[in-house]
């Protein structure tokens, strides 16, 4: 997925007009970028090392700034945890969205789901996502809203299944057995994918997806 | 799985006479069970609600007893998520045994190995075991020993299916890949399985050993 740049907002003038004819990006893209930057590097650590093995002081060294910088950006780790989280379950929104807008059948909305899923949510140029997290590292009110996210992708993708067994693309299965699996390895692959390793994400994505079909496919 | 009493130790007079005609466990298989007992709520909470969400406090009202008997048991919070994890580490080791020794084939190992192991971990009497953490939970050298013996499985496993695109029992595929997806779902299958809920362990264990099977098996 492109880096998706932000609509161009007026200039600090109020004019729209463009400086430098738009050879740097203006201030307010270049704070955008950053900021993207920074929820990226963000997203892998909370991935690979967890909440609280990632702190604020090394993402500001990895970035290159200081601590004080990055609290331009975000108030605490916690509120960007929440980011992250809140951004895959953007990402299952649209996946589901994408399924149910481009699948002939239930089998086949299911694994468009979730193979945008996985391109939306692996790779470099990905939203920064992240997947697994501590309960605790959330208050009471986020942790509502993301479960609310969650509990919805997983019931759009258990009607994909019971829609796939009436038409037959499915096996006879318990949609919400299936589709714990499923999101289970939606929420895992983040944790081992690193996107300089072997693999790349549109590997990854297709080879997973079809795996996980080929698990409940009629004819696999 | 049963709940494995220790072997009974002496008493401690030295003799190994029985008191009470064994009507009561003994001073040391109290202390067992209840170690035992203490282990199983705190595996629950680190599974369901995160290391952050679950707190000595909380566990010690489950349990009806005082913060400070907790002590007795263990010495902190990340001491008992480390043995919950080692617990899990365990239960993977007998069920890659227990698949090598009884497989005819090397799906028929995976398959044995991967359903053992959820009868191992899951349920009212598993082996109370944790499967997911927050890296920064645990010190380096803990760390270190779980993720060793973490590795040993998920190499003892991607063995098995190199043994079955060989024998001709699995497709061909890419072990690693393969691995990480089942491996995954053996991590996060104890997140949402809830023994009082609709489902029990057996069924669990063999229906989502089955699928992760089906997406491999040359004939499905």
């Amino acid at each position: 997925m492109p880096v998706v740049f932000p609509r161009k907002k007026a200039n600090r003038d109020g004019s729209n007009l463009a400086k430098w004819n738009d050879a740097v990006p203006s201030r307010e893209t270049q704070h955008e970028l950053k900021r993207e930057a920074l929820f990226r590097e963000a997203a892998k650590g909370f991935n690979h090392r967890g909440f609280h093995g990632t702190s604020l002081a090394e993402l500001a060294e990895t970035l290159g700034i200081t601590k004080a910088a990055l609290y331009h950006y975000v108030p605490n780790k916690h509120e960007l945890l929440y980011r992250c989280l809140y951004h895959s379950t953007e990402a299952a929104f649209s996946a589901v969205d994408y399924g149910r807008k481009n699948g002939a059948n239930g089998l086949e909305k299911l694994r468009l789901a979730v193979k945008e899923y996985f391109i939306l949510v692996l790779g470099d140029n990905a939203s920064p996502s992240v997947t697994l997290y501590d309960a605790g590292a959330l208050d009471e009110k986020s942790a509502e809203t993301i479960y609310a996210r969650r509990k919805q992708t997983s019931k759009d993708l258990r009607e994909f299944v019971s829609e796939g067994i009436e038409d037959g693309s499915i096996i006879p299965c318990d949609p919400k057995l299936v589709i714990n699996v499923i999101l289970g390895t939606m929420n895992w692959t983040p944790r081992w994918y690193v996107s300089d390793g072997e693999w790349n994400e549109e590997h990854v994505s297709g080879e997973v997806a079809d795996m996980l079909m080929r698990s409940i496919a009629a004819n696999p």
